[in-house]
């Protein structure tokens, strides 16, 4: 089987291994407060051009979501989400078991919110005491549906937020495939600028796993060793996260990930859209979402991985294929032909 | 500097860093639902010798008590613990973060709990529903001050829990010093028998990271993963805890790692007392605790890195020198010459 | 000014107020243990048919909503409720604050959820474990919007839950408007045969301050008092709500409650629709929503106090009118004599 | 059967039922929001010389504290209290069930705890971060064992707390018994200058229920009401705490109330030590612990209800009684009688 599945399919990149390899009997002081941790915060923290932000290496996302969400809110306040977004739907509730309402806003389909319709909700939840109280708002780049926030989206959703008195977090758990991708027109540095609080994925990016959690506005961090700690969320050999953030921020590499997984990703594309399917979405970055006839699926699952996304009808269904730094052009030139020979 | 500070200051045993640079490339589906992780699971079954058991593979042991204590206990119900437990002290109240109160019992110094307490703490709150209502009890094997539980023991703490309806579980995040111990008479196959739930600890038993949690009282697990994904504790990459532990439970490897540990802490233990200090605690297993002046533990510190563990008086404290997997017989004579040599 | 704001602008029922003069100076134990509170429980044990029913006297309907969700459900468990329901908007995150996931149903303006949105839902949900499991399915009736829920489409949603096993959780903070009501055909003695779980408000039909909970399905009320008291729900001095709903289900009182707020509330939906203005839904309970003309709506309101509900568009909105036990006809005449004098 | 089991035993002081009656067929809006609540907000303020307080009237004790605790401290945050206090045993976990650790020190007996004690717990967690960060000191006036703090007690501990950025929070339930005690030399207007909050209570002293918060540091309020909303603590027809603290803080009425009861108490006092009985604490407020034979208990307990405290030894234990502003004096004198004719 090949599998388009997702983009956790394979370990890390060889590079991150060899570094895992070259320090395993070194010894070091645990939980984060070795210097390999503090060179691989180094390193993120050149790659956003932010020497004053606070960085804390975690190991997974929802992880992060929930630690920086739960550490930053007060008991009464509630984080604004699309439907689709991750924390809305994927975290099995991760948000509110830390006490937290997520407002959902119907999203149209792309997994985009804009000014509008968070100041709806903003400005309904705000006028009344018996309702919970918006102080964040969560959006992804990519979404969830592998859509873009343009720069100008980005700065208007911060400038509103800023003029309410919201926090902006970003989940970048993909944000190498945003960075490569054509359409993009928001730097690295640009998250600092914009977000009171944003994460770097590393799972979805070539590491074994690890997340680099950016919050910008200091003051909001204090205490935050401690909110990691009581959430489980403290890696003993801390320095597992720091090791491979090293590797992964070395040179233009992280960028590099993001490239191959787009290029193979719009390879995908192109092949369905020449064996006359349509797309759900026009995504540009390494999640691509197709729309099939039942039966065409089928027959791919002889030999292919995909997640089956949506049913659109009785026959058609969306499939979703994920690409990644491992994706190899042999296995997408192969699918194109296999799938090209389904009548 | 050489490190006796904790066991968890390397890497991973060699066999475990080859077995996950050699499935690398390999693709998996994600979340622990791959074979790796089920041949984990599996040899950890066998090592217990219990087929009926619900195990899972998780990140650490926070982690994994948070996880469990609050999956199991309804709102109202809480823990009973050792004042010193890791649950009452050293994670930053990650319990009660979850909404449950730990019921502290205060021992006189050698971490561990017997019926006689745990029973009278039940009687307290059972008889007033204004209090809270006891309904497991937690005790750690080894304990946090490195004693051990006799199978007599455990069995009298199973007896009373099962007599009045409490549940048992064990932390065992070092489990392998436990078992390979000199002192201990309980056998792996022991803990399903007379445990609700108990992990078997493997970040401090020579893995990455990872701990075995089994919940031998099945009913008890029904929704398990969903909470598992809820505190953020799913690994994408899954499969990186089924390799690790797949090596560790091969052969007689886990036992191997907690005799070599404990051979090296009876030399430091034998060693300090040649050199004519005290022990706090007459302890068999990876962690040792010693008595020294102050300016002893100052000079120790230019080349060793150990932990403080707590003043005695203004001239004596006591430190905790821990062993693993990879320490070298070589440091630790090292250090006891160095330690004979300071007057 | 005169107030049609809410059904809780006075204090309670005379009788009421005259039983607890009466019994001021009796001395009874507290907490709910004493004889007025058993008292009471028979009276709504006997309204309802139900000998066999779990019940409690609470003080208010957030609280009970709270603590009966909370209380049933496991940590990873959501409720499913109306996107207009007491617990997805009015309620502060009450319901999240306690570590579960409100799972909201979009409704047409009804206020009604049915069994294909819930299956819907449900079905969602339920084939991944990545999101929130659905466990009760929470409906009101009345309803947010004043309108009823059939019989029949009671049963429906009751059997639904019990196919999939999910319990279904009644909130009927204004029972009394919907037993009185032309349109009912439920009786009290169905609410123990098709739901869980369900409340007769008190507060709204009457009372100082009181809701009785049922807990139809006894097994989940085990240690139903301990969450009580953890939640700050227990009253001291306890009888003050047995004593209540004692003389709140003496003779058909409850029912009378009703039936004297239905008809004030018809008086006034007949007066309205007299001088040529529309309603936003046909309510035949003790809340009625009016469309009218901002200019209107700011005439009223030198005399009479409303809830402004929502806006319909520049020149137009929704306002809602309650009526009471306590509602005088001469204020309905007055309000309907006002409102057809103005231009 | 006469009652000094508690002082919860009746309803309320005759004029505060009056002013029930007299106001309750008017209208006022709700939740707190009316005339009579401001001014029931106003005569709180009054009585502790702070105009620039926040002050809100709740319902019940442990309502007020889960409130409060869980409204001001963020997730990583404990709170210190005695081991004997409200919060450590009685109130079922209501602070952990809102995530925060209540770090216990062991008392000797009396309920007090002082800023050595404190000191040394602050201390011990604030070098640890892998341990909960100590951010408040609760203590109650009179403690739970009817002792008093004396004014330079409190200075002592407020102190102690701004020098290292801890908050005090003062539990009032009893305040006015601390208040009419001979030994007390501390003012209601103190409270504000050294506590950040704290609260006078009403149940205990002659009101159906309520409590009255005082957050002196007012930034610490911000947003309070939406809590209170969130945890089920908003008070439908809030007006009925409003009236009630209005008539207990007119003229003296709340001093003269702990002033009875404390008349009541040492009445009793007297008669026991004159009967020849033992106390277990000297205490000068409305709750009092008597040494009395099993066989005598078993005796009074056929005429008059008390509280069982604990069992001294075999043959020994202390019970509580408990005076109110209801208490009378043929009652007391009936029970010295009583207690004197026991062989």
């Amino acid at each position: 089987m090949i599998s388009f599945k997702n983009d956790y399919s394979e370990g890390a990149l060889p590079v991150v291994m060899e570094a895992l390899l070259k320090t395993n009997l070194e010894q070091t002081v645990g939980y984060g407060e070795d210097e390999y941790t503090a060179k691989g915060i180094e390193a993120v923290k050149k790659s956003i051009k932010c020497d004053d932000c606070y960085v804390r290496l975690l190991v997974g996302g929802t992880q992060t979501n929930l630690l920086t969400i739960s550490h930053i809110l007060r008991p009464y306040e509630a984080v604004i989400s699309a439907d689709t977004g991750h924390i809305s739907t994927h975290e099995a509730g991760a948000i509110e078991a830390t006490g937290h309402k997520v407002i959902e806003l119907l999203t149209d389909g792309n997994g985009k919110i804009d000014v509008e319709m968070i100041k709806k909700a903003y400005e309904t939840h705000k006028r009344d005491l018996h309702m919970v109280q918006p102080k964040m708002v969560y959006i992804s780049n990519p979404t969830e549906l592998g859509t873009l926030y343009t720069k100008e989206e980005l700065i208007n959703i911060s400038n509103y937020c800023k003029e309410v008195g919201m926090y902006l977090y970003l989940d970048g758990a993909r944000m190498a495939s945003a960075l490569a991708s054509e359409k993009n027109d928001i730097e690295l540095s640009d998250y600092p600028k914009y977000c009171d609080a944003f994460y770097l994925g590393g799972t979805k990016c070539g590491l074994l796993f690890g997340e680099a959690l950016v919050i910008t506005n200091k003051s909001l961090a204090e205490g935050f060793f401690c909110s990691t700690k009581q959430k489980g969320a403290t890696l003993a050999k801390g320095r597992l996260l720091g090791i491979q953030f090293i590797e992964l921020f070395k040179d233009d590499r992280y960028y590099q990930v993001g490239k191959h997984s787009n290029r193979m990703a719009d390879m995908l594309k192109k092949g369905v859209l020449e064996a006359g399917y349509k797309l759900k979405a026009d995504s540009y970055t390494n999640q691509q979402f197709f729309i099939f006839p039942n039966r065409v699926i089928e027959e791919i699952g002889k030999k292919y991985r995909y997640e089956l996304w949506e049913n659109i009808d009785e026959d058609n269904s969306v499939v979703r294929f994920v690409t990644s730094w491992a994706t190899r052009e042999e296995d997408v030139k192969s699918f194109i032909g296999d799938l090209k020979k389904i009548k």
